[in-house]
C-alpha cells in the first residue's frame, strides 16, 4: 500500500485554506507571526519518514542562521539531516526516531542553546508564553513541539515540528515537516499541550517542547557530545 | 574556500526584511499573492548545487498536488529530484545543469502541462501577464523563471526558480531554490525579463519562463519521453 498525503482531522485548519489565511492575517495584526517569514524561508520536508526530529532541527538551524562550519555540497555550508551526526547515530534515528532529551543534545552540538520542557512538569500557560515569545522574536528564537499525533486524531504517533506563529484566540500554526503527509495547519494550543502530555515509550516521560536560539559562541564542529 | 550564503545585490529586497514584508502586504491586498501559500508550503532547497531546474520542478509538482504515482520513501508518494529521471540523465544534469527546453520535457513527463516562452520571442508585458495569471490562480498554475544571475548582479549564472507573487508596482517575488545562497527576494519584473534575455550557451537561444498546470490525464509513470 502506498499513500499520497492524508486528510487533516476536521478541527485542524490548513494554512492555505481561506479560513487558514484569515487566521494568518489576524495573527499577523496581533504580532503573532513575527517569526513566520524567517521560518517559512527554511520550511523543509524531513529527509526520511523517521526524521521528524532532525528535519525540524535542520529547519530551525538554517532559520537561526547558524553556520554549520562544515560544507554540505559544493562550497556551501548549510544544514541537512545527514550532517546531524552527534548524540545518536543516524541509523538508530532512522530505525527508531529520536526523543526530546536526544533532540536537546543534538541541538546543543550544533550551535544552539536549547531549553527543553516536559509537559508533565509544566502547563499550557507556560507553553503559550514560550510560543508567544518565539513568535514575536522575529526569527531570533524558534520553538519545536514534540507531541503524539494520535492525541490530535492524526495518523502515526510521536512527532516533532516547528511552530510558525500564534493567533490571539489560541490557535497555533504547526509547520509540519512531514510535508508528504499533512500541510501546515492551525490547531488549538490546548490540544497541542494535551498531545504533549502523552507518554513517550522511549523515555517513560511525557513529550514537550524546546526553545532554540544561537549560542553566544559556536561549538567546535564534530566535538564529542555529553549526550 | 567554502561559503555561508551570499549578500543580495542592494536593489533586491529580502522577503523577511521590513521592506520585503511591506511589499508582501501590499501585493496581498492587490491580489498578487493568491498562489503564495500553496507554493511556500513546498518551498524547497535544490538537492544539488546544479539542480536549480529539477529543484524548482519538485517544488512546482508538489505545490500543484501532482501524484507521482510511485513512492519516494516508506509508503509515501512524493516528488524529490532523484525521481525526475526522464529527458536527461540526472548525472548529466548534475554535471551541466538543464536548459529551458529540457525543463519543459521533464515537466511534461511528470504530469504537468508546460508552456515555455523564450524571452527573445516575447516581451516584458507577456511575462507580466503570465506572472499575474499564475499569481492569481490560487496555486492552480505555477510559473518558473529561467534567467542569468549575472545580469542581476548575483553570483553564478544560469538559474531557475519559481515566482511566488507580484506587486502592482512591478516587483516580483523570486522563491530562490538555492536557499543556501540567497533568501527569497523581490526584484523588478523588467530586471527579471532582462536577465531572461541573455543567451544560454547550451541552446544558443535566450532564457525564458514556463507556466505549469496539472494535465487533465496523468502520464504513465516511467514512460519514454520524446525528449
Amino acid at each position: 500500500m502506498s499513500l499520497y498525503r492524508r486528510p487533516l482531522p476536521e478541527d485542524q485548519i490548513p494554512l492555505s485554506s481561506s479560513a487558514g489565511r484569515r487566521l494568518f492575517g489576524e495573527a499577523m495584526e496581533a504580532g503573532g507571526m513575527e517569526s513566520f517569514f524567517p521560518l517559512i524561508e527554511h520550511f523543509h520536508t524531513q529527509a526520511e519518514p523517521s526524521y521528524c526530529g532532525p528535519g525540524s532541527l535542520v529547519m530551525a538551524l538554517n532559520a537561526l542562521h547558524i553556520d554549520p562550519q562544515r560544507t554540505w555540497k559544493g562550497p556551501w555550508r548549510w544544514f541537512h539531516e545527514e550532517m546531524l551526526d552527534c548524540c545518536k547515530p543516524l541509523e538508530k534515528i532512522r530505525a527508531e526516531g529520536i526523543s526530546l532529551p536526544e533532540m536537546i543534545c543534538l541541538a546543543r552540538c550544533n550551535g544552539v542553546e536549547a531549553v527543553g520542557h516536559f509537559a508533565e512538569e509544566s502547563d499550557a500557560a507556560a507553553l503559550s508564553a514560550d510560543i508567544w515569545r518565539c513568535a514575536r522574536s522575529g526569527g531570533a528564537e524558534v520553538l519545536i513541539a514534540g507531541y503524539a499525533r494520535k492525541a490530535l486524531g492524526q495518523t502515526g504517533d510521536g512527532h516533532f515540528s516547528p511552530i510558525g506563529g500564534v493567533h490571539p484566540d489560541g490557535q497555533v500554526l504547526v509547520l509540519d515537516v512531514a510535508r508528504f503527509k499533512y500541510p501546515p495547519h492551525w490547531l488549538r494550543l490546548e490540544a497541542l499541550f494535551g498531545a504533549m502530555s502523552a507518554a513517550d515509550p522511549a523515555t517513560g516521560r511525557s513529550r514537550g517542547w524546546m526553545c532554540l536560539r544561537p549560542m553566544a559562541e559556536l561549538p567546535v564542529p564534530g566535538r564529542s557530545c555529553s549526550g
